[in-house]
């Protein structure tokens, strides 16, 4: 009898023997050569590099080698070493940060930016003269008089932690200030620093996009990705809402691993593009509602619950250093407004980047993710929706369902009345599990080659298609072990198509609320934007084949990645674009779907796949 | 042999014998008749309100009924009772707030702001409804839209800390809120509070004067002053400087007790106003540069040593909470730019009320206090300079000075070649010692009657000047103790002569350099402000015949008040006003008296009196 061990923030589920060390029970995970997870010394006990942290259920008690190699406060923690930690039931395992290796980054590009730099932070070189008796000003005496003199400045205001910050008496050298709007936010010796950057980030659910971005020139120094450390605390908007209605310490929990998690992938960046933190002069991000309130600190109690009111939409602005930011001293962090419901500055940035919002004709516009958003605009008319389409296409609630890290199987054909199969994984490994464009294309596969039907059943007569009587439930068998030379097969289980089914049906139940609202049939639809990683890695085909898309030709659809992230940089970069979401923000109409009973009437039926 | 007890923050010096009680030593400042003092049950060691910290040397160590009423913690701080603690030899000893009583209350009259209101905080009310399924909309939410439909404000931003403030799901009634600049800083149900009020301040090195101040009608609610708790860290701005940078512990206790104070004297207006505190929506303070970076906890090692230069003259702008100011949670504090040197915005204050910088013809401006800032202004050119005319006039430094607190002899007549002496006290009660003015008018009155000679010198062979053995000086009898009804007789020294030669000879100086530079002569002044609460209550001719002030036509005067404190209502009140301050501010000349030959001969040669 085997017990599930979840990982955390891969999103994997395992079977495991009570026995196994979490080590051997992760089979690949842990195997230097896929990458993953880092176990320099193989498992031997020996460099205490394997660290993970239990968050639910329990393990064997520490041996000696646990205790000696990580130390009191580390197993008070929950804290173990992967290679000795002996599993004794169900459990919930978190792989911190440091074990996950580098290979674990995640896809970030976007359309590319195309915007003329006029950053809300400027900078300004100042000569200096020596203070002295004969000429009694100090550095910010003559910041402010060149300032005035050469640029025609004035009513200029300081941040008084900068003051103290900069030495007061100058040498010769000139300085380098920085001005946003009418503040003063950094200061240091001219020549000693590059180039004035900003970050942007596009925070998900699942995922944090961030952009290094050069404010001069406009170019994308980095880019980068982490998974939301809140990962461990729900997998959904709700549940994580939920997490952090628990109490104030829990809230403060899941605020902060978010905040560290921020500044590890700043961190990150800066290293990548060498440039120091203390150029970062602005940030930009966008995120739904929920990722919002979460980040601030704000009330979620009406969020959490239906009709799912954030308690502000106004653009926010954020000295960095009270987010626990490591950037330019005076900073500021500017959190793009969000429309309503969990219909956030993500989703305005989205329609910022693919320019929806000035498009002639009608225009869907979908950002696939945990959430998905939905815009329908008609000659620049736009409305709004969210609908929880779930975690399934991140390859959670997925029997061996994983996210698009190594060792998922992303493409899948199926050939042959569902009797051959081929696919691919990412990094070329052997089949670990699967992601969401994978199981996109076998459940679409699979229907087409009738091993599903049209309420998504399996064909339990199908030589492929076996009984497990331990999960009671049909499977598919899409890669047996002794073709893998792993020693599991991967499958697909009949709870795993309904998990894609509950998806589609809210992405095309939104879909058609709201083009039934606009009076317009599917037909009318001239351009369909796809955005996010996911809407960027599907199969088109597919995603039509199973009713999650409309039926339209392939040529009116346009996948352009991660366009929330694209428009974040638009906004870091531009004074007219930020002024512009924030039209947008307040232009968009906004679908409540909870409260529609059309909603509840298209999801039962596009729940079934289309004849 | 008596030891001197120096009392803070009143600036009474006074003799006292081995063996007496800190309340016998100190006389009538006990007495709950002549006010000053608590001491309820009269000195019995009943009541315990008496208490006073010892802030250098040392008394008899603390007895049963010390220990008793006090407790441990209060001792080992400092804390003993007036009526307990025996004197054992020269003493410092700090009168907390609270032993203070109500009279100790100083003049903060000025003249009125008469300026159209135009603050840089308004407020708005809004009607909200219920958030529902059918009306998905926060707070937030509403008042957005609500402002952008009915007053086409867009670009809101909100302080994230005050979202959760405020109840994320709106009953049916209206709430209001303001909105400083583009930021929104205050929010509560209409109807639950009354005013938009305002907070001015004129933060002095010896007094801090506050003004509550109605935002919407610009009627002042309240007027109040407090010394400056900073006094027991020293009297003037150098000592002070100085200990600020004996270290961090150092620098943070003065910046803490100035914080302290400044919150104690905002309670102190909203409570005699009838205001809540969060009706408090701004605060502007003007002050000299050492007052105003203390405060602010800026870098001072520049500021503290020739060429005096402060770290910032910029405008600072900062939440009034992270001041420790209990006013509206938003709400800003706005300090008002400085000049150079000591040079603050309670100079710029003084000019703007008083029109300086607009005055046609030559007109000179005095403000009186520890530090004189003196502008000389021609037909709107202003050239300004700061002269260390030391606390004398505040009653400091002078055998029996004391400030203008009940008790102080205020008004002198000399007559009878010196032998009659004519004197008025504040309060009328018995003299306890001898204020600003009355010193003024006492070193005049000795003068013109040929007591004191041009050199300063007393004339020893004159029957009520006497050669005091002890202190080893001679001294005339103002008040012997049989007239006074006292126990000592209040004497004015050949020290106290010369502290007032040294302080009018440095503000004479400080004039005749400024004249020297703009190449004028003391007759071309056409108009005369003198400023502060000194300088209003001094005697002009006093003031002429010592040489302090120019020897002009008295109708050429004019007496201001408070011109500071009243110019840091006109910055509360219009946006215009604050405007022009920031000009007047940047528009000054500055003269560094410091580095300037000719200071130092005028200052030798008007130590003098005039012939």
């Amino acid at each position: 009898m085997g017990f599930i061990i979840e990982f955390e923030p891969v999103g994997l589920r395992i079977e495991a023997e009570p026995g196994q060390t979490i080590m051997q029970a992760a089979r690949g995970m842990f195997n230097p050569e896929s990458g993953g997870v880092s176990a320099p010394c193989g498992g031997k006990g020996l460099c205490g590099r394997c660290r993970v942290r239990l968050v639910e259920g329990q393990f064997s008690p520490p041996n000696e080698t646990e205790k000696r190699l990580l130390g009191e406060k580390d197993l008070s923690e929950g804290y173990r070493l992967a290679c000795q930690a002996v599993i004794t039931g169900p459990a919930k395992v978190e792989i911190p940060p440091e074990t996950l290796t580098g290979r674990q980054k995640l896809q970030v590009e976007g359309t590319k930016a195309t915007v003329v730099p006029d950053p809300v932070v400027k900078r300004y070189n100042i000569p200096l003269k020596t203070t002295s008796v004969d000429y009694p000003y100090s550095i910010w005496q003559q910041v402010e008089s060149f300032l005035f003199q050469n640029h025609g400045l004035s009513g200029l205001r300081i941040d008084p932690g900068l003051v103290g910050r900069v030495e007061v008496l100058a040498k010769d050298n000139p300085i380098t200030i920085s001005i946003r709007g009418s503040e003063i936010t950094n200061a240091f010796p001219t020549g000693s620093r590059r180039k004035a950057v900003g970050l942007a980030v596009d925070l998900g659910t699942t995922k944090i996009a961030g952009f290094l971005v050069d404010l001069e020139t406009g170019a994308t120094l980095a880019a980068d990705g982490i998974l939301n450390p809140q990962i461990s605390y729900g997998e959904d908007v709700i549940s994580r809402l939920a997490y952090a209605l628990e109490g104030e310490a829990q809230y403060g929990r899941i605020t902060r691993v978010l905040r560290e998690g921020l500044d590890r992938l700043l961190r990150a960046l800066c290293n990548a593009a060498d440039v120091v933190l203390e150029d970062v002069e602005e940030a930009v991000i966008v995120g739904n509602t929920a990722m919002h309130h979460l980040l601030l600190g704000l009330p979620v109690d009406q969020l959490a619950r239906a009709p799912y009111v954030p308690a502000v939409t106004l653009p926010v602005e954020i000295k960095a250093r009270e987010l626990g930011l490591s950037m330019a001293f005076g900073a500021v962090a500017y959190l793009v407004p969000a429309v309503a419901g969990f219909v956030g500055g993500d989703h305005v940035a989205m329609i910022l980047s693919s320019r929806i919002h000035e498009a002639r004709g009608v225009t869907l516009g979908l950002d696939i993710g945990t959430n998905t958003e939905i815009v329908l605009a008609l000659d620049g008319e736009m409305i709004s929706c969210s609908c929880a389409s779930g975690p399934a296409f991140e390859g959670a609630h997925i029997q061996q369902g994983m996210r698009a890290v190594d060792g998922a199987i992303s493409r899948v054909e199926v050939g042959d009345g569902g009797f051959k199969l081929y696919y691919d994984t990412i990094g070329g490994s052997s089949p670990v599990g699967i992601c969401g464009s994978g199981i996109l294309d076998a459940v679409a596969g699979l229907y087409r080659a009738g091993v599903i039907n049209y309420n998504g059943r399996l064909d339990t007569g199908h030589p492929r298609v076996r009984f497990n009587g331990e999960r009671k439930t049909a499977e598919y068998v899409l890669v047996p072990s002794e073709e893998s030379g792993s020693d599991r097969d991967v499958v697909i289980t009949q709870k795993d198509i309904s998990e894609i089914q509950l998806a589609k049906a809210a992405i095309a139940a939104g879909t058609k609320v709201l083009l039934g609202k606009a009076g317009l049939k599917v037909e009318d639809v001239e351009r369909i934007i796809v955005a996010g990683a996911f809407g960027t890695h599907l199969r088109l085909e597919s995603a039509i084949t199973i009713g999650m898309l409309p039926n339209l030709p392939l040529e009116r659809f346009q996948q352009v990645g991660n366009a929330a992230g694209a428009g974040a940089r638009m906004i870091l970069l531009s004074q007219t674009e930020r002024r512009l979401a924030e039209k947008i923000a307040r232009d968009i109409k906004y679908l409540e779907l909870a409260a529609m009973p059309e909603f509840s009437n298209h999801f039962l039926s596009e729940m079934g796949f289309p004849e």
